[in-house]
């Protein structure tokens, strides 16, 4: 996958502002297919809207497919290195996980449109739609070992409750976020986080 | 949501000859849109692959949007009668939920394309997506409240739960089934199911 990465990305090195534009496209991608889907949004779409030259694009992307798989990358390290950081403080599983939930839901509040984004890509592209989530599970799996290492938590096959824990936060930030533009309710976010840790608990 | 339906939805009543057409078209239409995508299949690829008349197609369906939405709410209704049917016979909520589990990975490894098909309604229909998913936490909210009153389970939001319940059974049936085209292995869903019941126990 690494391999696609390299092929698909701009490889040259760019400057400080090649990058502050590149960015800028970015951003305005997000928006653009969010709000039209992928097949009906043009480059023309998002140049007009970021106020820049067409030919200019092209320097940056060779296509609407390739910005569109580099948004999805994008998104994906953006919110999964927030969720890092965000956790290193933590004491213990359970509060990394609790830190990690909020992390994530935050960042969706201000990038509603990853829910739509992530979906499309299930028919744009379909190896990036899986390689999503195979990335995102890597890191829960990483935490998970580790709880199940100093016994924090019950040996479950850990990918699978990877799998668990990424589908109850998707699913009710789908409920609350991206359907009615809310915060995930603090007591019922409690109930999911009881739910899985009474769950896990040994 | 009921009135949109009526809307889209024909409402002629068929001769079982016609019934049997109306189902023929929608199970051609369930592999060109699972396969090709909304946006890339035409009624002619569904015609063609029918073997109708592109005529006889407007009998039923006024549009491809139209005969993509009935598909959607046609799978929606089947699969959660069957869970419906196969949980009958449970004789405790436990019990009920590993049928339900169980009942509805039988149902997608035989039709693979819903996890394409529901995904690319973010697209096609919003409104239609929400319903999807509403409808079938309606199911596991029913339920739920049964247990809670009952006191089998733990006294949660039993909205959140059903979300939580919703995730897990998409994101594993994703994890297997629609990208690798195998069953959830017992032991795995034993985990998944262990997890739930853990933490929904008082």
């Amino acid at each position: 996958m690494s391999e696609m990465i390299k092929l698909t990305s701009n490889s040259l090195p760019l400057t400080k502002k090649g990058e502050k534009t590149r960015q800028h496209l970015l951003n305005i991608a997000e928006e653009v297919f969010g709000v039209k889907g992928y097949f009906n949004a043009s480059i023309v779409d998002i140049t007009q809207k970021a106020n820049v030259a067409q030919g200019t694009f092209y320097n940056y992307f060779p296509s609407k497919q390739s910005i569109f798989e580099e948004l999805v990358r994008n998104m994906s390290h953006t919110f999964r290195s927030e969720i890092r950081n965000a956790i290193k403080t933590a004491s213990n599983f359970e509060e990394s996980q609790r830190i990690g939930f909020r992390t994530f839901f935050s960042w969706v509040k201000n990038h509603r449109n990853l829910y739509s984004i992530v979906q499309q890509t299930v028919l744009v592209d379909e190896q990036l739609y899986r390689w999503y989530y195979e990335r995102l599970a890597s890191g829960y799996i990483k935490g998970l070992e580790e709880a199940i290492g100093k016994e924090e938590i019950k040996k479950y096959d850990s990918e699978t409750i990877a799998y668990c824990l990424m589908g109850i936060s998707q699913f009710l930030g789908m409920r609350w976020i991206y359907w009615e533009d809310k915060n995930v309710p603090d007591d019922l976010l409690e109930d999911a986080i009881s739910l899985i840790f009474q769950g896990l608990s040994k």
